[in-house]
């Protein structure tokens, strides 16, 4: 059996010295290597922006998304969007485990779950696409992918359902970094906080704050602001277009009384955001791009252009225990459960 | 005399709603709005990231560079590079105030500055190219800009002659920065340590990490290295090439006994760099990357791909007092001064 480097650098075709997600060709046949784990996968769970990109390509045809998802998998041996560079992750189970991992991971064969490693760097391997649940970004396949040594995953709960908990994982770097962000009397900016990860920041956010504090939600339609508004999730909630910076700046000036937000979070699913983002920030304020659709030029020198102090973070999906802190507020808090249900499982 | 908004809005022609930095498109007429100031602009400060495509798309033909340069301006009505999206900076005299700026700015016509805006966002007219100095990025024109009412700068220093000042303001956001970001007995990896800006990290880090912390240069060129070395400014040094994540996280594990960077500063001007950088750092380490070649998605979904809870910021040009935190490192050392005359200057 073929030894394997932790990060996967072994499947890398090329360019040859980057690892898998940076390369544009991955080895995606499904014989192991000594330090790999095969799962059996069920559903894959398209990264936002990418899936958003992949149905406008296809104008919404169901078969057209077939025909994208296969040839982006046959190009480049993983579901990587080609234009937004995105993966999203996968649930599935156990079928082999490496033997090198041995006392190294607690998994075994027939355990369920969720990949928490982007699918931009995930080997696949779709045989059949059987179903799509197209308001959710769910497909479900008939299918193999390759694990990681170095691959985060959480093993899928037994007291929430299946779709539900795979879409709260999706998006778990999102709350957990607010949590973290997110100090006690802090004014929190949630941009796109009707949406799925925004409705966990907000969550998130008031908690860290707490009374002193204040949790703003900024969404975009009226239907999202309501149904957050509902839920009691924030302290003020206004609707914005992200992308007229100046109508999120003056609408953050009124919420705030001119002071502005310690730390701004932006969810968002669209491109050119990044100023709104920093207008709506102190001058020394922190603002955490987890929208995939930023753009590390426009906002490192659209900071600089107004002579912004702003720290701006790289949303990694990543951090120590998303994946419990996502799960710990379904539990939590029924109603967001019910919508999260509602809406995405 | 028209009344223009802080952020320069008032020039935006496309798309409506953004700021003149995402602009695609900004009126570049000489007459100044109100709260405006006037430039008469002497050189160009060409970003290095955008003048390596330019002189790459030229294929280092002067008569080609400057077409190129023409049409971006006629283009954007701004000197930014379409491909990079980045910009530079510009030195110049003042021409006229706005008269809203009475009493907000101590800037008076005669005052030679330089902007520290980026040239992405700076209305510029371009009437004649006069000299391009192709190994430091300056281009002299005679032509004019409009800098912003939010629009930093600086004076020029009387003590310090203008070519040296203009090439160190245009990187001064990197070690100022690092001033903020290195605490004593900090292990510190600069990327890209032997270029512009890369130097300059090295001697805040060293002087910021101290005699208990460990600063580590990792440069391309064996020439770099060379130099750098002979000026003292780190404690370790190496050649290796960042594209390839692997080299770079051996030879760093090698500097490091294994305990890898608690600071990772990239300012590298290629792309691809993402992963080694992140790769550099501990589990828990921070990585600034001042590199303008950044991908915000390769970062992101490269942390999360290996399962890594790296904090990773966006490289902000500009912090309070960068302009006199870099230039005061060409008082304070003479030897780096003197390479800086040498290379840049
Ligand atoms: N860093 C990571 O690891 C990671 C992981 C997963 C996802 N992501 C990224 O996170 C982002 C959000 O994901 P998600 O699943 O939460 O998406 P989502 O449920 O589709 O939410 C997107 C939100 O953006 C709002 N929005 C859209 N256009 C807007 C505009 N012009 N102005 C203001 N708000 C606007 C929407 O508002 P309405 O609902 O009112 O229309 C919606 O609430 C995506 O970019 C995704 O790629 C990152
Ligand atoms: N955030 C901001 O506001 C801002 C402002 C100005 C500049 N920048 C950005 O900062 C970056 C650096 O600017 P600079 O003026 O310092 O550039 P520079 O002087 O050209 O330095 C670039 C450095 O990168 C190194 N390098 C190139 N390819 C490499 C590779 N494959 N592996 C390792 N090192 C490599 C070079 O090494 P050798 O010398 O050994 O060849 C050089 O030292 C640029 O991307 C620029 O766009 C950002």
């Amino acid at each position: 059996m073929k030894k394997g480097c932790p990060f996967g650098t072994h499947r890398v075709i090329e360019p040859k010295g980057v690892l898998p997600q940076p390369a544009t060709k991955i080895d995606n046949s499904m014989e192991i290597y000594d330090n790999e784990i095969l799962i059996d996968v069920k559903t894959l769970n398209v990264d936002s922006a990418s899936f958003t990109q992949i149905k406008e390509e296809a104008q919404g045809d169901i078969e057209k998304i077939k025909e994208i998802m296969m040839s982006i998998v046959a190009a480049r041996g993983k579901h990587q969007n080609p234009v937004t560079g995105s993966g999203g992750m996968l649930i599935g189970t156990v079928e082999k485990v490496g033997p090198a991992l041995e006392g190294k991971t607690n998994l075994k064969v027939g355990d369920k779950l969720a990949t928490l490693v982007s699918l931009s760097l995930t080997p696949l391997q779709i045989d059949e696409i059987k179903e799509i649940r197209k308001d959710i970004d769910q497909v479900d396949i008939k299918g193999k992918a390759i694990l990681f040594e170095s691959g985060i995953y959480a093993v899928m709960p037994t007291d929430i359902p299946e779709n539900l908990a795979l879409s709260v994982l999706d998006v778990a770097g999102a709350p957990a970094q607010t949590a973290k962000l997110v100090k006690p009397s802090d004014t929190v900016v949630i941009i796109g906080g009707g949406g799925k990860s925004g409705m966990l920041c907000l969550y998130e956010a008031k908690k860290r704050a707490g009374i002193t504090g204040k949790v703003i939600c900024l969404g975009h339609s009226e239907k999202s602001v309501a149904r957050v508004k509902n839920m009691n999730l924030a302290d003020e909630y206004f609707t914005a277009d992200a992308t007229n910076a100046v109508e999120v700046m003056e609408k953050v000036k009124e919420a705030t009384n001119g002071e502005m937000a310690d730390v701004v979070i932006n969810c968002v699913n669209v491109p050119n955001t990044e100023m709104a983002s920093i207008l709506a920030a102190k001058d020394d304020g922190l603002i955490y791009f987890f929208s995939m659709a930023t753009s590390f030029t426009k906002a490192a020198l659209g900071a600089e252009g107004i002579g912004r102090d702003t720290t701006m973070i790289i949303g990694n999906g990543y951090t120590k225990g998303h994946g419990e802190i996502a799960l710990q507020i379904m539990r939590e808090s029924e109603i967001l459960r019910k919508t999260y249900e509602e809406l995405y499982a």
